[in-house]
């Protein structure tokens, strides 16, 4: 595909500066460009790598400020990372995957698959379970009894979802996902040794949630564990049983929530970071990566960091003068000399 | 199935306040009740729910003391998690996979499977493996060579068991677990690089043990890994090469053990805590979540916290104060200030 | 297989102290050694096991010094840990797995498989992929369209290889790894909503490198997701798109680098450690088990603590300190109590 600055331009809203033919087939990273493609400038931390880019055109803010002469053609746009997801859907090679249901697949009479839905080798599909239209299910999927799908959902090779769980429209569930397995829930005995919990409730994830690579949302004991729609949650995270997770909530990777905690919309949860569980974290609230949340956030928008997690500001401030512990010990000794000498 | 409070009460061993004869045909959440189920209160965090309930039953400690009326007919129990345990048994729609031998599994001539076992689709099994009798396992599982499972195991799908392993009775290993990759063993090279050390061992899992969806414990490099009867791991867990873990032990998700270190019996170890190599953690140790144990821990039953951990209570006081870190640091300058002023 | 300490002094360039006929047919751990077994000493914290061990040969470091009498022959080595791996390499039954190609296998038409490479039942080699020689190639495994591997590489069962990524010679593979899953990378609306931004790059994986069970390495948003030659990554490790990892580094379990991320060669990073994005990681970096690195670091060869992880020593010196600060405060009260009687 060849396309002009001008066209691109018009396809994102934007303006252009330098040479409306400027044409490029292609996109890439700023640090790697190349003549003919297009690339996109957002993060500051690469600025140095605007002023001697030999990409053909680059994608700049509104009111970017460049603090040398550029020579590249630039399209200046409101928002740069929206413009990239229009403009990598433009260029990206995107898997297509045979329209068909693969005669190497195991799929119960009962079964139901919708038109344009595609099933890979090995895929199963149990009992009364039903798939909508223009899903791919890719290879070696399992879909237990009763578990319904939406339509246009991408299943990547190796997802698990268990018996009774519900997806909604456009999902998409990379690889090894696992959905539905058992909550951890145990009775302690007298004895000292546990007795396991039936858990016979289900998940539900809603419309337009993607879920990471190797990530696991367990079944509720009872009731249901629930992602609502919009959420992104990227890999190897856990989410416990009965947990409710808002709309257009993140998770970054191996971010853990513990059982029957609920949180809220729009909220950022960083990498490695855990939630104990019974807690409510309500809308728009910040967890820093690493951060341990030990009790419920009263109220919205704040943001989180520590363990346990305490105020971002106040924890950094805390943080702070903690590197200076040992000086400090040392001054408060010597204070403590002079005073005896005083008195 | 429709059972009424002293039904219930008899096979709970418990006691009926209210109406014996009120009758339930499911259980339900404390938060989300409905007429004519049953549901628990155990955690105290939910006690506002007690008291408008719409649940026709309600489970409830021996000792509770309501702080207002409550119009539910009551069940009092010793131990209201236990009898939950035996109720959602009661209840639970238990999945009752086919007895069978699928035709798309691929099972080795010298394999062997105990009777009332159920193998399913495209799983395998290799040479001179054995699996014993009322095992269900699913499909897309692998189980290599000369591995032995015992009795009423469940393997859900996508586990693999690497040879040489063993899983002992009653052993229920969720979706994606993998027993028995190699540990992580390397000599360093005089020019940087690094030289495999072959890992020759195995995995060894007694009896009542259930693993977490997409947990992995790997083999030992001489001898064996091994997870005690009883001890429960939850999801994402990493139990490293020639890691002992002893009975009724408990790990919470995305907690990791290094290699070689002896956890005892009825050990807690919160979610995304991890245990440094070689180390050894007594019976009872309590190892708060997202802890960093780095020592051996002498003497058993003590609680720790932090990172590196330490007492549990300490950590909480110092934890305290460091929150109040600048406002101390503040203290202390304007004393060094009063001091040079008097002196 | 029989060994004489004279034939293993020969093999691993050491030197025999005792009997040098001792005859030994297998290795075993220093705490369970048995007779007729050579068993090895390396850490320190093992010592008390050498005075007493019932191994007929014990492996040790040419500048061990003895603290009591030993019965047993000693062969001297220079580097035990390499010497071990050399070893173990004697004594392993390794898998050797059946070369051939599995009936119950699926490879497209247009696939390439290279000479005395297996591929096990329930694999799958999508589209225009292909596999090098002498490759073992476990069932369950998904290698996606275009997907190019070496030679000598071995994929343990349910390995998920996606379209267009690259995995150089050597490699080996663990359970469940999911190589090429989409980056995380969405574009926020006005609405609150995310837009994905499509992840059009790959992931290149270079010789030599092994990768643990159930760890994932995203696929670049554009250009390469690349781990160079001979590094090594433990298990559930989360790999971001655009990251970059130099060579002959190693990574512990359940640590996770955050996307575009740079890490040099010969770095450590310890468990469940996590490094944000966009940073710079040199040469000979050490990263202590669950740091948080949330800055660039400067000079090669440093070792970092803490959550922002700073200097190791800084790190340790502040927190011995942080275990007293209940007492610093009390001492600090006294100090102004006693200022403000004096003045």
């Amino acid at each position: 595909m060849q396309i002009t600055a001008k066209q691109l331009a018009k396809l994102l809203n934007g303006t252009v500066e330098g040479n409306p033919d400027a044409t490029v087939h292609a996109a890439s990273k700023i640090e790697e460009s190349q003549e003919g493609t297009i690339c996109f400038f957002a993060n500051p931390k690469y600025e140095a790598y605007v002023y001697n880019t030999k990409a053909t055109i680059l994608l700049v803010a509104d009111d970017f400020q460049p603090s040398q002469a550029i020579s590249t053609t630039l399209i200046r746009v409101k928002d740069v990372y929206a413009s990239v997801a229009i403009l990598l859907e433009q260029f990206g090679n995107r898997q297509i995957a045979d329209v068909g249901i693969s005669e190497k697949s195991s799929i119960h009479e009962s079964a139901k698959v919708g038109e344009q839905t595609s099933i890979g080798d090995f895929t199963i599909l149990s009992k009364n379970s039903r798939v909508g239209a223009n899903c791919t299910i890719y290879p070696q999927v399992f879909i237990g009894d009763n578990v319904q799908i939406g339509d246009n959902v991408i299943l990547y090779p190796g997802v698990k979802i268990h018996h009774d769980c519900q997806i909604g429209n456009n999902c998409i569930l990379h690889s090894n996902v696992v959905i539905g397995g058992d909550g951890f829930g145990f009775a302690s005995q007298e004895d000292g040794s546990y007795k396991k919990i039936a858990q016979i409730g289900n998940v539900i994830i809603e419309d337009d949630v993607e879920i990471g690579s190797n990530t696991t949302v367990d079944r509720a004991t009872m009731g249901s564990t629930i992602i609502h729609k919009g959420t992104k949650l990227d890999n190897l995270i856990m989410i416990a049983h009965n947990v409710e997770i808002g709309q257009n909530t993140v998770l970054a990777a191996q971010a853990g929530v513990a059982g029957s905690t609920k949180i809220g919309d729009n909220v950022v949860v960083g990498g490695q970071a855990g939630i104990v569980g019974h807690l409510k974290i309500p809308n728009g609230t910040k967890i820093q990566a690493q951060s341990g949340v030990t009790k419920s956030v009263r109220k919205e928008n704040q943001a989180l960091y520590g363990y346990p997690a305490i105020d971002y500001k106040t924890y950094l401030k805390a943080y702070a003068a903690f590197k200076n512990l040992p000086s400090l010990v040392k001054k408060i000794n010597e204070l403590e000399k002079k005073l005896k000498e005083i008195s």
